[in-house]
């Protein structure tokens, strides 16, 4: 049994996309993140960042319990755990390892960026707006290259790499992104929204979440279509 | 031979020093990322994000040659060519990589905005000023935590995820950062510093870096101290 310590935001989408993708048995414990809960000490014990997802595997190396936090270190873990969405070879290891890189180290904190300077600042401030909205463009400008090429981000394996970059392109609209003009991006989107296991991984803990302001304008960050208030 | 296509940034210190503490035979091709090289067709055939660092290696994945973009992704690949710095166990190569992974994501494109706001953006925004001078605070934090209970981030080997953070600190004064609160993390860093692998990474092509403003003040962002104009 693995737990899961999670809420329903793009990294935390990845995990549970994962999980349902690899058919291994999880328990997701929600740390509502709108509440303060990623601050508390026991999560803060799994999780030193402050920040969800974090995994405790009962079953991890030499079958002795695990706990690891950020995304894409648990992203490799289950790929290694069950064999799978890494790629067949070393090369295709590696291949897919520096896509995962580029959606940790690039799409996935920029967007978020964006996200905060479109959406969450209290006031527009016209010039962050503008430079995450443009760095928005150009991170889809390099998916839309890759993905002309081939159908996969790294090959035509779908990949962890996928995993980790699709729940972020599920807010394009709010990042300034105009589907249209990111053709061969939107096929790969829907081709990895129509994967049943991921439409079972966004619904992992949707119920629970609430609105991040007042505005429910603005509760479309996460594109949680999932979402019903409680 | 491993050609890595770089520049003396803290993305392109990483891949240096690691080159050097493997001692593997490499040449270091620049690119002039303050000249545009990084837009140049050939580097983007090998890094389709525009960014420095990434490698050839003639001598690949089943002898044959690959090409790999992402500093945390090559770091990864080096660790295993040679099997080192990423710990002994699997349980330590995956508490690694989450520190890799906590670089990668959080400590390198944050520090980076903060880089930005407080130092290159053309006119003072206060509100982006204080939100990533209060991120870098609380990553040092992070650091500074995990390295009061243990010698280095993943435990007490010397690993990718030292080699990756450890440029990124040498700018800590411009990040807001004052190392008096942070005795851990500044003892961390002085034991890094001192390795003479890690002097002889931060001399690779420190010689053809150039002021990137005119404002020479300024030109500490790297905290480049081999930095000779020509």
């Amino acid at each position: 049994m693995i737990d899961v310590y999670s809420w329903p935001t793009p990294n935390g989408h990845k995990i549970h996309i994962m999980l349902e993708e690899c058919d291994l048995s999880y328990r997701a414990i929600p740390v509502d993140i709108a509440a303060g809960d990623q601050f508390k000490a026991d999560f803060l014990a799994i999780s030193p960042n402050n920040k969800i997802p974090a995994i405790v595997d009962a079953d991890g190396p030499e079958g002795k319990p695990i706990a690891l936090f950020e995304s894409g270190a648990i992203l490799v873990y289950l790929a290694s755990k069950v064999g799978r969405f890494l790629g067949e070879s070393d090369r295709q290891k590696y291949q897919t390892l520096q896509w995962l890189m580029f959606q940790m180290g690039g799409l996935g904190p920029m967007l978020g960026q964006a996200h905060h300077f479109r959406i969450y600042a209290p006031e527009k401030i016209d010039y962050a707006y503008d430079r995450y909205t443009n760095e928005a463009k150009r991170l889809y400008n390099v998916l839309e290259k890759q993905l002309s090429q081939q159908s996969y981000l790294a090959g035509e394996h779908y990949s962890i790499a996928d995993i980790a970059c699709f729940p972020w392109t599920r807010s394009a609209a709010n990042q300034g992104i105009d589907w249209a003009d990111y053709p061969h991006t939107k096929r790969w989107f829907d081709a990895i929204n129509e994967r049943p296991a991921v439409q079972r991984g966004l619904k992992v803990l949707a119920d629970l979440r609430k609105p991040l302001t007042d505005d429910k304008s603005k509760d479309i960050l996460f594109g949680n279509t999932q979402y019903t208030k409680k």
